[in-house]
């Protein structure tokens, strides 16, 4: 290709189709990545190597149309063919004031799991009756907060739990609306790390004390139940899990309306909903779990003779990691015993997935976009471990020190599971929209690293 | 046992022989651990009941007196069989102010690897000269730095930066003492992301390239070459890579005088000595791997008619593993399935050892040290992920909600890889010393999650 071949922006419908078929990987990246006359990659409208420059490396860059727009295909998807249907962002993935002020335009509900993604939310000003709170092992403190904050939605863990808010919401002026956890026992054949609704799980009530469960909650005064949730894991390609899963917690439900009554309001069906992080990887899109998960749904409740219930769907990553690029800056370059390594300025400290889960990433070189691939080579870490490559054996054109290197769909847990390992400083974060960038999230200080040291 | 039996704190020779045959897994904890006659586990002359009620949890408490002897024991160990040796403590581990001031109150010279970790050493008074420092992907901006610091010793890790130092030092009024990191190419048989020694790793020049990196840096006028360095990898438990490794450093080194006048004045044989994590591993002590390194050192010096040179070790872990517990409560308990799960408020966050490398720990309950124990559970971190499982089966006393959970042996990597996963906060360290304890680092708060932020 041509270095004076331009190809328009079009923030509606990403790329373009020919861009696509010539660059395949560029469809990895947010939906406005395109490449200019320069031949960097541009996100946004922002070329990437000038965004290297001009806030450093290693940078996190977040393009607000796509994340905008998977924003938008979740609640169109799912909405229409199942109106009560209310996407909640799952804020593990990545949590951040300017994302969830976006959030909140488009009128997403959202997920937190500690009393610290709370505070965030709060201090973003996004309305505390949309937040539906998680987690296996809740404070008595956390649920204090919950109650005064009055939290949307408290899903319910395990016994001790129920037991706990029970008596902290007696003496409490506000009655919180639940719902309760019941693992159906289901393995989503993803990363042993990232299943969670298997039997033995950490998490969750066991179907088998469901029942227990939901008569001693349904006794509570205190307590509204509204209804059931399940999350099945992460990184999730099948639809079969979702539709076991829908089948045991309705079939249960209808025991239970039967038995005490009870009302199956609102059914949460978790988040899970996996992405594409390589262009050999197949996920489903958004579409197609919503057709097979809400016709499953609409199915079992009529055969359960259930009113169907309002429905949460629990999309993290899925609206964030294809949002999110990582820009590294090349170092050295070493061949060592036949393996090329370019080794970048970032690492394990700000993406430990690869060393976590072996996940595996693509990579363009940002200023070099559009050049032919003819060499192999390992992106390396700058951290002080055999651990920390990136991305092992990738395509990439020749690389030199300096090159800027984009990995794509780095949108979910790498900000929030980044460390200061080898006291490494977080790295700076942006938001780009036509043409414009702003800094989100400065880079940490060496002085960061020492701010809550006594001596 | 009986709660009413005391056992005397011997701060020089640890604990008592009796504790360690009732309670075997004391020996784990720090060498000041102690049973109260509350039954409660004593660190450094402290309750950690009262550590952890006074300072929250989790809570990291280092011994003082265990990080002392240690440093000691490897100085004593290894110059009393070599006495041109130098301990170099390996910051990576773990890298605070409080520790460096002990560091240097021990004659130990440090290891960094990055601008970071240069800046924690130079707050706490550290001697630049006392400083090697280490990396795969130095930056410009590092080296500048190293040069204006006087750092003591740059590792020159490859030919890429062999060439920049070069040219930054022409610049420099300060011609800086430098090693090569020469690969053996020998595998140490650890973790896969912990070998760093083998063939193809990112680390270090490879042996056949010894030859070019030896003759540059003795051409160039601006560097002063003072030495070879190597590291293996970590959590070693063999001698027998070492002493291959030596051999082969060696032996080159000896054809790299004949050659080129090359005079080994230094050798830097890294660290990675394991340490123990559980009652089931076996660890030779430091004595030990003292003896067989320093006789085949000898031994190969004579024969390649080398004069000995001076010796660098890099103990990290081995000095600041052992000196660290840390404590959590216990939330909810949960039997699933079989499985009994104590969930803690903590986990992957503070500590992703186990889920990063399968890292397998012992505890004990603080506040029930002395209790038999007749119970198997697993002890689930706090954070939203399957893997977040600290310790999977373990015999402990019956646990409720509320105890105190002590891990032993957590002073090494776990507080440098800690990070905000799920917006938990980093937990407070204390050091702890004869009955005293003093915070040296404060928690993390809510407002520390957004510091960085801008909108």
């Amino acid at each position: 290709m041509s270095k004076n071949t331009t190809f328009t922006f079009d923030g509606d419908s990403g790329v373009l189709l020919s861009l696509n078929l010539m660059i395949p990987k560029i469809t990895l990246f947010p939906q406005t990545a395109d490449i200019n006359r320069q031949g960097h990659l541009v996100i946004g409208g922002n070329d990437t190597v000038e965004l290297a420059t001009k806030y450093g490396t290693p940078l996190y860059v977040f393009d607000e149309v796509t994340i905008r727009n998977l924003c938008r295909d979740f609640k169109r998807e799912f909405s229409r063919r199942y109106p009560d249907t209310t996407v909640v962002y799952a804020g593990k993935a990545f949590l951040h004031r300017a994302l969830v002020e976006i959030l909140k335009e488009e009128g997403l509900a959202l997920d937190v799991v500690s009393a610290g993604e709370i505070y965030i939310a709060e201090t973003a000003g996004f309305p505390m009756d949309s937040v539906i709170f998680h987690g296996n092992n809740k404070s008595a403190e956390e649920l204090k907060l919950a109650l005064k904050k009055k939290i949307g939605r408290i899903v319910i863990d395990n016994m001790d739990e129920l037991r706990m808010l029970t008596s902290l919401a007696e003496e409490s002026s506000h009655i919180p609306e639940i719902m309760l956890r019941i693992t159906p026992g289901i393995d989503a054949h993803t990363h042993g790390h990232l299943t969670t609704g298997a039997t033995g799980s950490k998490f969750g009530i066991p179907l088998y004390k469901a029942e227990e469960a939901i008569s001693t909650a349904m006794a509570a005064a205190s307590l509204d139940l509204v209804g059931l949730h399940f999350h099945l894991g992460s990184m999730i390609t099948e639809f079969q899990p979702y539709l076991d899963a829908i089948e045991l917690e309705l079939e249960m439900a209808a025991e239970m309306k039967n038995k005490y009554g009870f009302e199956l309001e609102e059914l949460d069906i978790g988040g899970g909903f996996g992405v594409q992080y390589t262009l050999e990887s197949q996920v489903p899109d958004v579409g197609l779990f919503a057709d097979r998960i809400t016709e499953r749904l609409l199915e079992r409740c009529q055969a359960f003779r259930l009113p169907p219930p309002a429905l949460n769907i629990e999309p993290g990553r899925g609206i964030i990691a294809k949002a999110g690029v990582a820009l590294y800056g090349v170092g050295n370059i070493k061949d060592v015993a036949g393996n090329t390594y370019v080794s970048v300025d970032g690492g394990m400290a700000d993406n430990i997935r690869p060393a976590l889960y072996a996940a595996r990433y693509e990579a363009l070189v940002a200023n070099k976009a559009d050049s032919k691939e003819n060499d192999t080579v390992s992106i390396a870490g700058k951290y002080c471990e055999s651990g920390d490559i990136l991305i092992k054996d990738i395509a990439l054109p020749q690389v030199v020190s300096g090159d800027i290197i984009a990995i794509p769909v780095c949108g979910a847990y790498c900000i929030p599971m980044a460390s200061n390992y080898n006291a490494a400083l977080k790295p700076a974060i942006v938001m780009v929209k036509a043409g414009e960038s702003r800094l989100i999230r400065r880079r940490e200080t060496t002085y960061d690293l020492i701010r809550n040291d006594l001596v």
